[in-house]
């Protein structure tokens, strides 16, 4: 159990765009309460840190040790996977929007921590729809609908609390994909969808719905080999389909 | 499932001498993102209320229908189990301190949670030794050693998330003693202490360990039949021992 609780220092905090400093102080101090090391912060307000300072308490050094970036594609480079937090649950039918309830996500979670991203939006609009597209996975923590919108900084506690929870009774995990073949199997769905002659606006949520399913698909988590050997089945239909891919668009 | 999360409302939110209106708001907000409805607040400063609207949000309402009480012995009475909770945990020995996590306190929990009171201590200090003695048992949550104080909010946020969560998978729940019967059994064991002829050093901290024993022993739960049978023992018990207990202090 300890080597597992370790593995949280591996895994990626990011905040996108937080508009309050004291949130990202908050996260700081539950980070640490929480076993967790690494935060990112895309385009955080300017001077953030003397607000962030309050709320960091004995967290400090989470904030020194903070990396900023310009965009999430950038702060989510070499994750094995990006888990994407959201209050809003689409319809049956919703892809971009197609959510997990945390507690059952991480649960069947079966890789090491170490490595992936989780990924927290702004508190006014949370993630947009381009950035819930950059996510393996959406998770929600269940809530009353009455009020669903938790406070950053305790949607952010409650998420974290339940990954260190998940690990308790684990023994040993799964080897994850490594982040080069995760990248592959996403250039490989893309390139399948192009190809299938799909028109553009089915691509994406063609392309996004199967790499969910494949990448998201906890309890069944992919190892490393199992994902190699799908990246090599879609990679030889692709090239059966051959060539010119737009000459079959419906 | 639903009638089950409904039983959420019917939960004391306590709030001992919180120090800092902005959690206070915090948590109202939690409250009401989780199903929450009554917050309990024990000697809160003079004019919480208008800095806890800031972090309250759209959970005003919650504010608005807070109950103040002078003592936590207020606070708590008629309630059918008070759970504190701590930061700190004692030793093997401790009884005071003796103390559960979370997660698995509410998976064992067999009860509706209709009625019961989860009491939260101050920013600073938490609970003091004769709060704590009040509560029929200790909760914390799982943290990292460097840095086991959470902030209030968050604290207070993941408790009632892991109450939530516990009631995802159960279909039904056992009836509690009703708390004059709770009220009674620990008459009971005072009393049977004291007849026993503990000297009083010893007596407070022994009957302390037999009701936490009794009253805390998730995953078996008494329920209301089976409490009564306790107490009926426990009476004969005390009844055979007969009348001046002074006599038989060691």
């Amino acid at each position: 159990m300890t080597g597992l609780l370790e593995s949280l220092k591996e895994v990626l905090i990011v905040l996108v765009e937080p508009e309050d400093p004291l949130n990202i102080g908050s996260i700081a101090r539950a980070m640490k309460n929480l076993g967790y090391r690494k935060l990112v912060l895309v385009n955080p307000a300017i001077g953030w840190r003397k607000k962030a300072e309050i709320t960091a308490r004995k967290a400090a050094d989470i904030l020194d040790d903070a990396v900023e970036c310009d965009s999430l594609t950038e702060a989510v480079e070499g994750s094995t996977l990006v888990v994407g937090t959201t209050a809003k649950t689409g319809g049956p039918r919703a892809v971009v929007r197609k959510v997990v309830d945390a507690d059952l996500f991480f649960s069947g979670f079966k890789w090491s921590p170490a490595g992936i991203a989780i990924v927290f939006g702004r508190e006014s609009i949370g993630l947009k729809v381009d950035e819930l597209a950059m996510c393996d996975v959406l998770i929600r923590i269940s809530t009353d609908i009455q009020y669903p919108t938790m406070n950053l900084a305790v949607a952010a506690a409650i998420v974290m609390y339940e990954l260190r929870r998940s690990l308790k009774y684990k023994t040993k995990t799964a080897k994850p994909p490594h982040p080069k073949l995760r990248r592959e199997l996403i250039n490989c769905i893309e390139e399948l969808t192009k190809r299938a002659g799909y028109p553009e606006f089915k691509r994406k949520s063609a392309a996004l719905l199967l790499r969910r399913v494949i990448l998201g698909c906890a309890p069944h988590m992919l190892t490393h080999e199992e994902c190699e050997r799908i990246v090599g089945l879609l990679r030889k239909a692709t090239r059966r389909i051959g060539g010119s891919y737009a000459s079959q668009a419906r």
